[in-house]
C-alpha cells in the first residue's frame, strides 16, 4: 500500500494557516484537525460509532506505553492490529510512549540504550529503547507512529535541554534505521513522524526542526510544548518550529490544548492537535461549547432548559438541557461523562472543520480573531 | 387524554403466558416486556438515543425516592416533567420510593401516617406519605405510578408480615383518595398500580391479591418477592397472586430478575418486569448474551476476538469483540459499563419480544424451556 500523503490545499493569506488533506491507508483526514486522545484504545466514555457518527472523528490516537502494558503487542498481533482490536476503521496515530515514560519520574532511568521503567499497574520493569518502540508500534499498527524521544520537563536548564534533543535526534537516527529494517506488520503503511525538542531555547528549538526536517519523513511533530510554559511561549516556539519544518508536510503540535490554543496553532501552521482536555475536563463538568465555557456542575444551569450548545449541531448536545446534565454530574451517574465528552469532542471537531472553510474561504483571520475570545467566555 | 388500556392478544394454550398491547398517552408497550431502570432519570451509562434505537426499550422506570431528593419535584415541574427532563418520550413508570425507604433501615421510622426517613445524599428529614408519594409522582409526571406500600423483609414473621400487608392496604386507600382529588399535570393521564404484599404466607397473599383486584386499577403489582427467598418460593407466590389478578389488567413483578426468572414468570401470568440486573451485573463484567452467561473478566476472553454476542442483532455487541470489552473492563475503562449495559439490555429487550413471538405462535412453552437452559449456561 502507499505511504501518507499530504496535499496542500490552500495558505491563508493573513496568517500562516494552511487547510489541506491527508491520505492513509485507511483513508483521508482533512486538515487542520483534531485527534481524539484514545490511550489504551478507547476514548474514554464514547464508543467508536459515537466518535465517527456523532463527534465525526477523522483519526484518533492511541498510546504505546499503555498499550504494550495492556492488553500487550501479543494480543494486539493476534487480533491483526489495533484498528482490528477496538473496530476504528479509520486512521490510528500512536504516541511513542516517551512522554508517558518521562512523567515517571523516580521509577525511570534513561541511559543511552533507552529508559528503565517500572509499569504503573504492577510495578514490573521494562525497558523501552528507539528499537523496541518501533518494534511495538509496528505490532499496534498504527497508521503514523512516533519517534522515540525524551520530552524534557518546562523550565530545565540550557545545558539539559540541549543533551536531551542531542539524545532524541541520536534516538530518531535508531527508530528511522529499526523501521528500514523492518516491515509493516498488517498491510498497510505506517509512516513515522519524527518529534522537535529543545524546550524553551529558540537555538535549540530551530537547530532540532532543522535536523528533523532534514530526514524528509512523512510528518513532522513539535513535542516538549504545553508543559507548563506561558501560552505566548508556547506560540513563539510553535511558530519558530514551524518556520522550521518543510511547508509540504503536515505538521502535528503534540499534546495541545484548549480551543484557542488550537486556533492559534493554526494560524501559526500547525495541521494536526490532539489533547485529553475534551474527554478530561469533560468528565470533570467543564464544557467548551459554541458560545465560551460552561461549568455544568455550578448551580445557575439547575433550571436551564436550554440545550447544552444551542444551535450546535450536534446529536446529543441538542437533545439533552443543561439542567439535565447538571442533574446527572450532581447525582454522579455515569451518562454524565459520556455526554459531555460528546459535547467537547464534537466542539472540537466542529472547531477545525469550520477552521478548515475559513481558510478555504478566505476569511480565516477575522473569524479566528472572533472565535478566540467566544471560546474564551465563561457562561 | 386517556387512562391506560391493556389488550390481551393471545393466552398460551400450555402454560399461563399471554401477550398484550398497553396503550397509554405516550405510546404503547407489547407485552410481556422488561423496564430498564433509571433511577434518577438515566439507565446507567446508556443515553435515550441508544435506549430507544439500540436497545429497543419501550418503557422505562425512574425512582420517586431518587428524583424527589434530586433534582427535586420543583426542578422537575419547572421542566414540565421528567419526560420532558430526561428526554425520554415514551412511557414511564415511577417506583413509588416505598422499596428504597424501607431498604434505609436504622434511619427511618414507620407510622401510620407514613414513614419518616433520612436522605442517604445529606441526612436530611423526610416524611414519606400516601398522599405526599402520590404528589410527588405527580409532579414527576410518569405515565404508570406505584402505590406507597410496605416491603416486609424475606422471612419476616406472620404477624409482622399481616400487620405491614393491612398497612399497604390502607396506604393503598389513602392513595387512591388523594389521585382522585389532585389532577395530572402535564395533560396526560397517569395511572396507579396497587401492589400486593403479603411476604411468603400463601392466605396473606391471596388476600392482598384479592383486596388489589378489587380497586380495579389499570394494572397491578406484585411486590415484596425476589427480595432473599429460594427461587421456587418466588415463583409459587407469583403464580398464586397471579391467579388472583384480573387477567384483562396487566400484571408486574417488581424487581425481577435474571433472564430464567423472567422467562418463568411471563409462563406463570406476568407482562412488566425491571430489574437493575442488566445495567448493575453488566458494569461488573457479568454479561447475559443469547449463548450464556459471561464473565467478561475471565482470562479465557483475552484472547477470543469472536462479537460479544455472537449472531446476536444488537449494534454494539456484534461489532466489539469479547477480547476488546475485557482489556476496556481489565483497564477500567468507562465505554466497558457501556458496552455491557447495551449487551445486557438489548439481550433482555429482545428475550421478552422473542417469548411474544412465541406466545403468539403458540410454541412458548418448548422454548422456554430451551432459552432456561441456554440462559442460565455459563461460558
Amino acid at each position: 500500500m502507499a505511504k501518507l500523503q499530504f496535499h496542500l490545499q490552500a495558505n491563508d493569506s493573513q496568517t500562516k494557516a494552511r487547510a489541506g488533506k491527508i491520505t492513509t491507508d485507511h483513508g483521508e483526514i482533512l486538515t487542520p484537525i483534531f485527534m481524539p486522545v484514545g490511550t489504551v484504545g478507547s476514548v474514554k466514555a464514547v464508543n467508536q460509532q459515537q466518535l465517527k457518527n456523532i463527534v465525526g472523528a477523522q483519526i484518533i490516537l492511541g498510546n504505546t506505553y499503555h498499550l504494550y502494558l495492556r492488553p500487550g503487542t501479543n494480543i494486539l498481533e493476534q487480533a491483526g492490529g489495533l484498528h482490528r482490536f477496538n473496530g476504528w476503521e479509520r486512521p490510528i496515530l500512536t504516541d511513542s510512549g516517551g512522554y508517558q515514560v518521562f512523567s515517571l519520574s523516580g521509577t525511570r532511568k534513561i541511559k543511552e540504550e533507552g529508559v528503565i521503567f517500572q509499569s504503573h499497574i504492577d510495578g514490573s520493569r521494562h525497558l523501552f529503547s528507539p528499537e523496541s518502540v518501533m518494534d511495538t508500534q509496528r505490532s499496534i499498527g498504527a497508521d503514523i507512529i512516533m519517534a522515540f524521544d525524551e520530552c524534557p520537563p518546562a523550565g530545565c536548564e540550557y545545558i539539559y535541554a540541549q543533551k536531551s534533543m542531542q539524545l532524541t535526534h541520536r534516538w530518531l537516527d535508531r527508530c528511522i534505521k529499526r523501521l528500514a529494517e523492518t516491515e509493516d506488520k498488517y498491510g498497510y503503511t505506517q509512516n513515522l513522524f519524527p518529534i522537535v525538542q529543545g524546550s524553551t531555547f529558540k537555538d535549540l528549538r530551530k537547530e532540532s526542526a532543522q535536523f528533523i526536517a532534514s530526514k524528509n519523513a512523512a510528518g513532522n511533530a513539535i513535542g516538549g510544548l504545553s508543559v507548563g510554559e506561558p501560552e505566548d511561549k508556547m506560540y513563539a516556539f510553535t511558530e519558530l518550529c514551524c518556520d522550521n519544518l518543510p511547508g509540504d508536510k503536515p505538521r502535528y503540535l503534540m499534546g495541545v490544548g484548549t480551543p484557542w490554543n488550537i486556533l492559534e496553532g493554526i494560524s501559526l501552521g500547525v495541521d494536526m492537535f490532539d489533547c485529553v482536555m475534551p474527554t478530561r475536563n469533560g468528565r470533570n463538568g467543564m464544557l467548551f461549547t459554541t458560545q465560551g465555557v460552561v461549568n455544568i456542575r455550578n448551580k445557575k444551569w439547575a433550571t436551564d432548559f436550554s440545550p447544552i450548545d444551542h444551535g450546535f449541531e450536534c446529536e446529543t448536545s441538542n437533545y439533552y438541557s443543561k439542567a439535565y446534565l447538571r442533574h446527572l454530574f450532581i447525582s454522579g451517574e455515569l451518562l454524565a461523562g459520556q455526554l459531555a465528552s460528546l459535547q467537547n469532542l464534537s466542539f472540537y471537531l466542529w472547531l477545525v472543520t469550520e477552521a478548515r472553510k475559513h481558510i478555504l474561504a478566505g476569511d480565516f483571520k477575522s473569524w479566528k480573531e472572533e472565535m478566540v475570545v467566544k471560546c474564551k467566555q465563561r457562561l
